[in-house]
């Protein structure tokens, strides 16, 4: 099969390809044969699938999101981190100790993704082991990929939400017996954060991400607060990277979140173990945490890809989560006095798709070899422009301003699902 | 006729009154004459339109959009102010030459305004007479009132969009006249902005201000370039505000869009003249103008409101707006090391309401005596909650995630035009 349309792609932070009425040649099961930057009119023995005038983007990786906080989207942001966890989040999170309820609203934010184009996630569910597998159920059965993780936390919760550190084992290996029949949604190893987790449960999660191979995520550095209580829980690290260092959850297969208060010295070390920071631009600027200096770390070589992080984040639909990260870089720019650069659109849409693509193992930017994951855009229902536009322009107001209903087609791990 | 369900509205920032199952009492022009906390079952005489378990909320006021850039929304956000209008923006404009062509942009636009629950607004058109008045039908076609100016502009504009200062003076009396038969639209002169304007149109602009006594908008201190042009060009000003004052452009029925830059000086200036300042975040965001201190004005007592600004703002929905707004208070307050307070949700919701309605004569928040301008929002389509909220969070959510979708009446200058 040939998928065919206005192709727009990235592969390198800043540069992107753009084929008008290129094509992808697929294999039977969707993975990517060849780029094709014309199609023959009748290929031979090839059906060709037209998208028209149409432009087919790569899906967006969304490297940071809490499932659980999705019933909270858009609510309670009027305080700072630690104080919105104990407030709001922890209290919803609590919830999904109810199966049913977890099915019903897992249901709706996968069903939410795919309409938005998010074929790829790296996410943190709740700290329950049943409501885990429940969540990567529906992503499956709605086609998104990627990884999720039950979350450990075995102190510093709030009330009913804490585990033991007993519990905490127990219930992950419960939770890693239960993932085996999954094929697209894999499990990735998830202590909350260092303030929730003790010294005892780290080093065991360290462990069995060594011996089972599984990676991490989790947060590091997001806001001034958490970064003093960690200082105080580790008073031999001299850096809140070290924490999780020092228990071997710390290497090319973790992922953490926000990274905004990291300085030079914690970016060397993000950038020297291959760990990806994920910008969470909207969650940042919600809870007042700050901006992360996204720019400088792209200079200095550190993997970075972006996350939604709701409900921090009120924003589901990745295209707005990289026009927010654009905005804070911009207002970035300008604390530092208009002398640093901001983020353009095609550097956001290489965030947002390649970066976390590469995270899973693929090429990226409709590589060969890896398996489809795209969306058709029809941006004909936009507003008429003033003059016929290029298609790099067209891409771009796209990213700003679609919505679900501009997403026509999409496609992920090489089949269609909406 | 009662208007029944959840009233939510706000007669003063950061005031909320929350009616649960309260109604609106109106006579058969669409105009409030009560306000009830509670609807009898059967109420003598009057039929109840009754909108169940929804809220209804005041319709927004977006103070500050340019009509003819709607064709350029999120395009072209890499360049400065200055830079920005000679590339792209006077271009874009130019086009409204073309009536065919203005009208077909002027309906959708006008269309989408409604859908997102905007009624009222404070427009630049172009420079284009016909143009104009073509964009005052399809507003008042589509049942959204306020003010809309044709653009004067005699200098520093584009390729094929610039007018001599007789054909601005001769446009101008022919746009007036032929504005005489609208009711719900009416005109407000529209220097563009010093830079654009000669003294000789500025002046004759004040007079005819006064003669007939009409409202007046423009652009104040947005962007360090253009502050550093106009001090250039009127080397007798101390301040910007100053070149739109000596000429009879500046009191209580002026209204000035952004004053990112306006320094206590000059904010004292509009705060005793009464002019209104408008506030536009996302523009300001985008363009790397700077935030306005809108916090501090509140406090100096300034009048603020709040404008879309498309198309250097990215989003024409004010709920948006709003939550864009709070978003660049935050960073402000970042900026300003924590040492300041945000904008709250109630904030936002009145500086997008009640704070325009009042610019356009009003009591605002529901008045009893105005004409109803109201959306009906219908939040069963979000997320699922952990709990059952209260009305205040439910508010609070639907002003960050509604959609055209959740709106599912608008009812403006008393009857229901969605």
């Amino acid at each position: 099969m040939i998928l065919k349309g206005n192709l727009i792609f990235t592969r390198e932070a800043g540069r992107l390809t753009v084929l008008p009425r290129g094509g992808l040649v697929l294999d039977d099961s969707g993975v990517i044969l060849d780029v094709l930057a014309s199609v023959p009119d009748r290929p031979e023995g090839q059906v060709v699938c037209d998208c028209g005038d149409r432009m087919i983007l790569q899906s967006f990786s969304d490297m940071h999101l809490h499932a659980p906080q999705y019933p909270m989207l858009g609510m309670g942001m009027d305080l700072p981190l630690l104080d919105w966890l104990k407030t709001y989040t922890f209290r919803t999170e609590a919830r999904f100790s109810d199966t049913e309820y977890a099915r019903r609203v897992y249901r709706a934010l996968a069903a939410e993704l795919i309409a938005n184009g998010t074929t790829r996630v790296l996410m943190f569910s709740s700290l329950h082991t049943d409501a885990t597998i429940i969540l990567m159920e529906e992503l499956e059965r709605a086609g998104v990929t990627g990884l999720v993780g039950k979350v450990n936390m075995d102190r510093n919760g709030g009330e009913n939400y804490e585990e033991t550190t007993e519990e905490s084992k127990r219930e992950t290996l419960r939770w890693l017996e239960g993932c085996e029949g999954f094929r697209r949604v894999r499990p990735a190893l998830t202590p909350r954060f260092t303030p929730c987790c003790t010294d005892e449960l780290m080093a065991w999660l360290g462990k069995l991400a060594e011996e089972r191979g599984l990676p991490v995520q989790s947060h590091l550095s997001e806001n001034r607060g958490e970064v003093e209580l960690v200082r105080g829980l580790h008073p031999d690290c001299a850096q809140y990277w070290e924490t999780y260092a020092k228990y071997g959850l710390w290497n090319g297969s973790t992922a953490m979140a926000h990274c905004v208060l990291s300085d030079r010295r914690e970016r060397a070390a993000i950038r020297d173990a291959g760990v990806l920071a994920v910008h969470c631009a909207d969650s940042n600027l919600n809870l007042c945490s700050g901006v992360a200096p996204v720019r400088t770390m792209l200079r200095e070589g550190v993997r970075v890809a972006l996350g939604s992080d709701i409900a921090g984040g009120a924003q589901l639909a990745m295209n707005q989560v990289i026009t927010m990260s654009i905005r804070a870089s911009k207002m970035r720019r300008m604390q530092e006095n208009w002398e640093t650069d901001f983020l353009t659109v095609a550097e956001g849409y290489y965030l947002g798709t390649t970066a976390g693509e590469r995270f899973f193992g693929a090429g990226g930017g409709f590589a060969v070899g890896d398996a489809l994951h795209a969306i058709v855009v029809d941006d004909s229902t936009l507003p008429e422009p003033a003059r016929s536009l290029t298609l790099t322009e067209r891409f771009e107001r796209a990213i700003y301003l679609m919505r679900p209903e501009q997403i026509t087609a999409v496609y992920s791990g090489g089949r269609r699902v909406k």
